[in-house]
């Protein structure tokens, strides 16, 4: 049974004030808030367990390299990974991607080839495949939307041609909310020898994700958006592909052996993490991880599927506000206009006073923003300890809003 | 007046035992331990205080934005940066080198073009230049240090040629705790128009630093190893330097504009910050450059100095035990080896029983470790909290580890 009560007492910063109302966290979007465990086990590490990983041999750094690499694991099982071994730690899916675009798409494409991308891709799925136009004359092919903000796959499957290398889109927009069939997609692509990116910062949060039932070639995960530490996280490369891929940052750990003139490179995944890793926040992703399926994946989607449900039907009472994107099934992501002139900026401001944190602003999805003709939204975002009656009081806020302004 | 007990007090985990025995952490050049007000920050930060930074406009957003800038400043002061905007956060120096050489080195830098390393460089700045190498075939040229491990700046001098385009050393090595004169290195290198690049990782741990009385272009700091936590770090770059770097990692946060066919990329050093940064273990690195700058770098510096000398006279006492590396005014590292057989991670384990931690291997070294004609040490290193007691129950430690292995 799930008990959103329960959840929210896990967290204590919901429990706080702002602007002297309660905290109603609606930018989990941006970045989700932490659970004690979360927390605790951060503690625990610096105060009893922390040393540096994987060459020590004394007490504590075997500790500290045992907590680290179970991680590794935790991962693994929570994307259903074929094995371990494909899960490369680093800081987030910016630098998944950037890894990507480095190690495997620099060597491998070349003036011409194409990446075929979502027009609502976030722009840590932009720019990467910019610097390989901008450097490289690789040709970016943009995938419209459809007037409700689904993507359709035969659109996606329609642009790659004979030319195209690597298909890179999300498998949820944080901006409409859309899900996206990723499955259809990278089984297209797979069958044309091209290969597959999914963008999972949004989509690992908020439901079960399996890479080998999406037969992707890597699949990109934010620790911090999993209720997990800053700077956290990681990406599943196939280990077809991770075999295909030369070493992205050079330092420790990643070499098996240096001299004067020559280096030998560690195996996957080591070869892809230079240096001493983000230790205690990779621990405490593991213990998020842990947190998100003693839950369970399923049980959070239906209940936020429940939630997202109850919040369209409010904001649909609001015929002076503009959501972006219906698409059937779509996620707990609200991004919204309000007619008349009213500044997304100026609404998140309003909506602040009464305790409600809000996104505002191009959310790092330009080419979204350009296609849907606006230059700014507001974004309510939910995460599994959100609460209708939460709901109710943005709904409340944006009346408040939206009487000032009027 | 420096209080070591006082110190030590600060860091929880210095209490605690391991194998029965009080913990004595001598595996400081790998990773210093964290003073609970590091440890107060992170809970502070994630119980009450968390959101991502920079795009939001709420409460909590505006609080962790002006927690997370200010450690600019913090860390500009640290180094005694001419601006903070020559500060680019990260997570410690294996990014930051790395973000030289492909952002800088690797567009500015051709085939036969010659990088200057010392000997005793870490994997983390040899690696990288090793990528340039393999990839555009630049030259390494190699510069020796000399018999007691000290390394003669004119020797690195007189290794710059015409086609030299970087000098890239140690301030302090982590395997000889050689302290370099790099400022003369700086000097020649800038009169050359060479560009120059300090790996701080060590010496900023144990000895005041001016980037500007150094007159280095770019200057690496590790933050697990300043007593901040895991994953956070900073590369100071002389602002010409920042304007002729093209970005590094693509993302959220270092664009001004992204659409479908154009990238305008913001100003540094937010250019080379991609993506939701290190929120938090940045907010605990600053607070961690507080508590040193609260003791006073000058202090640390001459405290440890006495320890070093203490250490020094002791282990010069083992006849049977070789330390690497004289040079005078050297820091509190020691690499080891012992007379007879005995392998350094059996010495390790040996030590580990008597609760001493200390560090078995290459250290990340391979160019020095070939030099000195050895596979493997053993390598103390100290921080500010060790004390001449511990000193004594690492010898005591050692004379074990030697009967039973003589």
């Amino acid at each position: 049974m799930f008990d959103v009560n329960a959840i929210r007492a896990d967290f204590p910063i919901l429990s706080r004030q702002v602007n002297g109302k309660p905290l109603v966290y609606l930018d989990n979007g941006a970045s989700a808030q932490k659970p004690q465990v979360v927390i605790d086990a951060i503690t625990q590490a610096y105060s009893q367990e922390y040393a540096n990983v994987h060459r020590g041999l004394h007490y504590l750094s075997n500790l500290a390299t045992d907590k680290y690499e179970a991680v590794r694991g935790t991962i693994a099982r929570f994307l259903n990974a074929g094995s371990e071994d494909e899960i490369v730690m680093n800081s987030g899916t910016t630098e998944g991607i950037n890894m990507v675009a480095y190690a495997w798409a620099m060597p491998h494409l070349q003036a011409g080839d194409e990446i075929v991308l979502s027009v609502m891709e976030h722009h840590a799925n932009i720019v990467p495949w910019h610097f390989l136009r901008e450097r490289m004359g690789v040709v970016l092919k943009w995938v419209e939307v459809e007037a409700d903000g689904s993507l359709d796959p035969q659109r996606v499957i329609e642009a790659m041609g004979p030319k195209t290398k690597l298909v890179a889109v999300t498998q949820m927009s944080n901006v409409l909310g859309t899900i996206v069939d990723v499955k259809t997609i990278c089984a297209a692509a797979r069958a044309r020898g091209v290969a597959s990116l999914i963008d999972g910062s949004q989509s690992a949060v908020h439901m079960p994700v399996d890479v080998q039932d999406i037969g992707c070639d890597f699949f990109a995960i934010t620790g911090h958006k999993l209720y997990g530490p800053s700077g956290s996280g990681a990406i599943y490369c196939r280990a077809e592909r991770l075999a295909e891929m030369r070493p992205f940052m050079g330092g420790g750990d990643m070499i098996r052996e240096v001299t004067r003139d020559t280096v030998i490179y560690n195996d996957p995944p080591m070869k892809f993490e230079a240096g001493t890793p983000g230790i205690v926040q990779m621990i405490g992703l593991g213990v998020a991880l842990d947190y998100m399926t003693g839950i369970g994946m399923q049980a959070i989607h239906e209940r936020e599927m429940q939630l997202t449900a109850y919040a369209s039907d409010r904001l649909k009472g609001l015929n002076w506000l503009n959501v972006q994107g219906n698409a059937p099934g779509k996620g707990g992501i609200f991004s919204f206009t309000l007619d008349g002139a009213a500044h997304a900026h100026d609404i998140s401001t309003i909506l602040d006073k009464k305790g409600v944190a809000v996104r505002a602003g191009h959310h790092c999805a330009g080419p979204l923003m350009e296609t849907l003709g606006i230059t700014a939204s507001c974004r309510a975002s939910f995460a599994m300890y959100n609460t209708e009656a939460e709901v109710d009081v943005l709904i409340e806020a944006l009346e408040l809003a939206h009487d000032l302004f009027a």
